[in-house]
């Protein structure tokens, strides 16, 4: 399949891209990228043997020298690490039972940015909701009680039913929860398969309000409480959490280009974060992405193909719990910014690439979709309004194109955040067909004229 | 959908039951048994109140205790448990890692029966294999070494590719590591599912080899060391396992019986294991077992229908590791074994139903086929040859007739003797369709005249 797939594409290609910009080195990088193992084998580099890397810890920072030895064997310049400050989080342990009407352990995950409880844990009853609003009409009822959101997320389910429906709960729902009283909370898992499987993710306190211990549990387990809470039972439970909040520690954004040949000061930024979860070794969430981006730009180069303008490849920093690596580049590079004709995130797994999210000015989503023609062989040419990545987020508001790199996300939520984000969970196929789709839009968007419209400014505050 | 076909099959069974024996009650057997939420009410209870129920420990006692007073107050009789006694396997606790070339966790779960390792656990070099003749063929090479049997299983695969093709590794692994040297054992979880799940099961020693410890890890563990070996790596790995063998202590099956109305002795046994593993709750294995033929049961009586023979419940203990309950059975009553004219054993889940497999004299296949035919509307009409279940196995010498109720086998080994097999796994009306297949063979076979034929005597040994 792979092979018929590889030797197939240019032929297609070869009517498909009549027309466009540089048609010819196209299909060449469609045609290597299909064929080449290296997103692969950068990824199981960074996942078996780096393994998880959230911010602070040694893993990262292995990662972030091996990414700027890797570059550089690619041929890329300008290769560095910029520095950014981050949060330095640590799990520690976390256990946690049910400990009436009937006897039960639970699967439990601290929330990223939780406090520990005390060496004893915490034990209470268990009162269920299902939103931010649910809490705040709580009122007295939530006083002493440990809080529990259980909110079930389904595949591709969006803002409407899936993770985005809930990940404003893991966020918010601890310090929500304390304001009425309770003494901790618990979410069931952002998961979209029922394995006993919890999943971590970032959650945030706010100022002046107690900050109380939060963790995630099994989807089993949540059912589990619900069904009891249902027949009319108390629900008790207990929980311990070991993790705890250091201080702030150096950390960096990976750099490096491939160099424009007429306009080197105008850049295409290609990144993915570099930071992940402790649990599981981060393969989906965001290794694929870094694997694609650093890919995308050494098949460029292995080409001999000079772009117009400046390809820069960026692997973010604490993505999961600050965001500091994105905030830190748009700050850094403030001055540039105004030449960034676009940026290109791929934060959303390795699975098959079905097209492109844009955020652009009028007409950009239809020149995206003309770029993107040449990838309908493999049915990546799939151009939708609206989209980009946390990470480069932070440049909207200089103005930059957005871009998002979308893959097929039924089985992300499964993995997502979880021990079973491992390398297993993606093809390596499939990766070489994300590596290509970026390499051929980065490759695109270096050499339009002219580039993609900016977004129309925001009307300004009063 | 579940009303309309609770009010459907009895408008279909009016046609397909023309014929047949006692064509009145079955149609009622079935109407009633779609229709009834008593099963998933029994496994329920079971599972969420109850809990796990390994051989030894409190919670099958409670089991035992419950199961009595729930069919005594269905109305069956003759209700009581016979003494069985039992291992008493605990588990305590268990860890590992991989230590080299990279460090990484493991999931990792001691298999039923194991001894457990010194208190600082045990730490070699694996050496992988897939069957029990590579093992052989290790010879000085095992020595000191950590045996990996990595065989991947698949959904439905029986002897070929699924379960069957890897429970021999499982069960023998560890002796035949040891014969050539090794220090312990590690074996992928026969898993058809991947999310970093450890799945248990029982473990043999052989007298005169020694004993080493084994344990079951997360296949994503088992595809990682297989990643590192295929690369030319020395993997080495640790892990601390205190569980550990108590002497036998007291377990019972619990039996309760529709006493029949014309041949009292004569007897159909419907049975499922009330032991699980103490992972999980033993929703699928076996509480689903136990809950549909308590239900059956459950559902004759309530129908005030007469047996001409007596139908007897048996939820067998310690199915799990040793069998012990299926022994126990099989030798108090031995003298009425050849007045058992069919056992049914419910041991595969609670899916959907989707016939029988039967073990018996000629023609017994064809008759049972009949017999099924008024289940066609539910799908659950398809009758094979072979089949029964580990429990009645020991019925077989004495030429009792075995029947095993199937179910549909998909995803059963995705959460089979994990902390994943818990009761949202199981679906109520699947359940209802479960035991009111289970009802209605039973009734049949109760009532048939002349009974199933006994399976040809093997031939006797020299």
């Amino acid at each position: 399949m792979r092979i018929v797939f590889a030797a197939m594409v240019p032929l297609c290609l070869a009517v498909a891209v009549i027309g466009a910009d540089n048609a010819e080195p196209v299909p060449r990088i469609v045609d290597a990228g299909l064929r080449s193992e290296q997103a692969y084998r950068k990824l199981s580099w960074l996942t078996d043997r780096i393994g998880p890397r959230l911010s602070g810890s040694d893993n990262l920072n292995a990662a972030i020298a091996w990414t700027q030895a890797e570059m550089k064997r690619d041929g890329l310049v300008n290769v560095g690490a910029e520095r950014a400050m981050v949060p330095h989080w640590v799990r520690g342990e976390a256990s946690g039972r049910i400990l009436a009407p009937a006897p039960h352990p639970m699967e439990i995950l601290a929330l990223g940015m939780s406090d520990g409880t005390p060496p004893e844990g915490i034990a209470a009853d268990v009162i269920e909701v299902s939103s931010l609003e649910d809490v705040q009409a709580l009122g007295d009822k939530a006083k002493g009680k440990i809080v529990l959101f259980n909110k079930k997320i389904f595949p591709n389910g969006g803002d409407d039913r899936g993770y985005g429906s809930a990940a404003g709960l893991r966020h918010k729902g601890a310090a929500a929860s304390a304001k009425v009283g309770a003494v901790g909370m618990l979410i069931r898992s952002l998961a979209t398969a029922d394995l006993r499987l919890p999943h971590t993710g970032s959650m945030e306190y706010e100022d002046g309000v107690p900050h109380i211990p939060a963790a995630a549990i099994a989807p089993e387990d949540a059912e589990l409480i619900h069904r009891f809470l249902a027949a009319g039972e108390t629900v008790k439970v207990t929980f311990t959490l070991s993790c705890k909040n250091l201080p702030d520690t150096e950390s960096a954004n990976v750099v490096g280009e491939v160099r424009g040949s007429e306009k080197p000061d105008e850049i295409v930024v290609i990144g993915g974060h570099l930071d992940s979860w402790d649990v599981g070794t981060g393969a989906q969430d965001d290794g694929a992405g870094c694997a694609v981006v650093m890919e995308a730009a050494r098949l460029i180069r292995s080409l001999a193909l000079k772009p117009k303008r400046t390809i820069r490849v960026v692997l973010f920093t604490n993505e999961e719990n600050g965001l500091r690596g994105g905030i830190a580049y748009a700050n850094t590079h403030a001055a540039e910014l105004s030449k960034h004709v676009a940026a290109i995130e791929s934060d959303s797994g390795g699975a098959r690439p079905q097209g492109f999210g844009v955020t652009a000015g009028p007409g950009a989503v239809e020149v995206v979709r003309r770029l993107a023609a040449p990838l309908a062989p493999i049915a990546a040419d799939d151009v939708q309004a609206g989209g980009g990545g946390a990470d480069i987020s932070k440049l909207a508001d200089a103005g930059v194109p957005q871009l998002g790199l979308r893959q097929d996300g039924t089985h992300y939520f499964d993995v997502h955040h979880t021990m079973a984000d491992t390398l297993d969970k993606v093809d390596p196929h499939d990766l070489a067909m994300n590596a290509t789709a970026m390499a051929l839009m980065a490759w695109q968007l270096a050499n339009l004229d002219p580039p993609l419209a900016r977004p129309e400014p925001a009307p300004s505050k009063p």
